[in-house]
């Protein structure tokens, strides 16, 4: 399988690998700008940064959808059609995510975010960071995938962390919250962030799979 | 490629599209019901109006699951197996996005839904047009795919028109809203409203990779 | 079409039956002890079986990606590569949302969990036993499927009782509690618990396909 497999990454449908990048690079900038963001508490200023965010996240959209047009024009991709639509797919499906948190800052307007809401945007940094990383060993990995294979286990990690993180949050957050609206304000923002951590170790996920069939 | 896909178009196949366009009509009921539920507001007519829903919805997971027992028993469709299966899923979704919000209107029982409620159900009901008329395009759009591309384009439109009235209406609830457990209830059933574009929107991104791959 | 995939059937590939038993053996028990949680309600005991939940979440997982491994590996599968992902992934997802449920009742720790609860776990035991009894005629429903046949219809009933067992709990608790935290708290917790219903009902319908395609 492997042969038939391999002899399928023809030089001319090399053009994915710059367009994953790209989107990788998508997820990093929206990253940063969250992380910026919780350094502000006014909400002029979490509007501006949700606005950017969503900026970013068209972009995003925009590069994915790219990948599908071309998925659905090209006969020879490097690996199987799916496995780089389901990639893509998970790669901004990060986005997405951090979109959401921006979204529920902007418009719900909570208290200032706290400690471990800029843990789990650190660990979305981190995380965004390695899938920036996975895309750059994407072209080779088949012949050395140690370090892709890292970056996978690194992903992995950073949610059980976020995990961690969320839950001791919230169960602090319930037995000592008493303004009710605050406490829905902060418990969403806080899961969509611990989602969006879920979605940098589901890029992992699709990654490792790649490595089994291809490596 | 484009010659072995139009290969693929076989007559007998073409059972496919009455079943799509039948589903197409059920989105169309739901979304109808739901913008005359809305101008109802005691808890049995909200609970009559959940129920007839309910039944579209049944009537909406029967086709599709004609559909999709059909795919699996055909060797020849239109259009790539998965092609057809998440269309007519994406269709589908439309459908369970409506009978949500109609299931926690009916449940959660708030006060009367106001004007952003009714212009989101409106929004869908556009949009559950536009599916319909989309159905109508699918047998003829890879020679002119000019209508069905349109219809792609509003639907899109109509998503984004529902984020504003929707992140406006929420950032104003939480401003002004005392009453925590009437939030929770208005909040929610606008966020299934919102999603019911969204899914409307999800049935245009699918309708556009078609375009793209066999138009 | 019947013949081309029967003879796919090859005796080596059989490794596929074993993994996917094993998987359904994970939700059963995480069902268990869900059930046997709810007799408990000190935060202790609540997080105690939580982790337990968690470790057999984590092995479902294993098994899981154990099968997608192979499935990635393998050329002859006993049904089509995706058939086999779909089933996998949707029982492991019973497992998941059982995982949720149990995690939000510790995190959140709210009032003991009422006999509406009950009666959803005990409906999420079932699925999962209906669900282990399907795994045991999976290698043989294709020369008699009215067994595997039963199942699919069982867990579609269970579903119909866990919605009407949650829509009217919803309805009492929103015209009934005044304790907005409270309220929040066990509303998402018999979400979940419902959740994990539809999700096992959603492996009868993937089984339902396959008689559909096989028998």
């Amino acid at each position: 399988m492997k042969n038939s497999l391999l002899s399928r990454f023809a030089p001319k449908e090399t053009k994915f690998f710059p367009m994953l990048k790209q989107l990788s690079k998508t997820v990093a900038s929206a990253s940063e700008l969250l992380t910026e963001s919780l350094k502000h508490s006014t909400s002029e200023e979490r509007l501006d940064y949700y606005r950017k965010i969503k900026d970013v996240e068209r972009e995003g959209d925009q590069i994915t959808n790219r990948i599908f047009d071309e998925l659905g024009k090209t006969f020879i991709t490097p690996f199987d059609r799916e496995d780089i639509h389901d990639l893509a797919f998970s790669i901004d499906d990060v986005t997405d995510g951090i979109n959401s948190a921006a979204k529920r800052i902007a418009i719900y307007n909570p208290r200032e975010i706290g400690d471990s809401g800029k843990e789990l945007a650190s660990l979305i940094q981190q995380g965004a960071s390695l899938v920036c990383k996975a895309m750059d060993e994407l072209e080779t990995f088949t012949k050395n995938p140690a370090s892709l294979s890292e970056c996978c286990v690194k992903l992995h990690d950073l949610e059980n962390r976020a995990d961690d993180i969320y839950e001791l949050f919230i169960t602090q957050l319930f037995s000592n919250e008493k303004d009710c609206i605050e406490l829905i304000k902060i418990k969403e923002i806080m899961q969509e962030l611990e989602k969006a951590t879920d979605a940098a170790e589901h890029v992992g996920k699709i990654l490792k799979s790649l490595i089994v069939k291809y490596a």
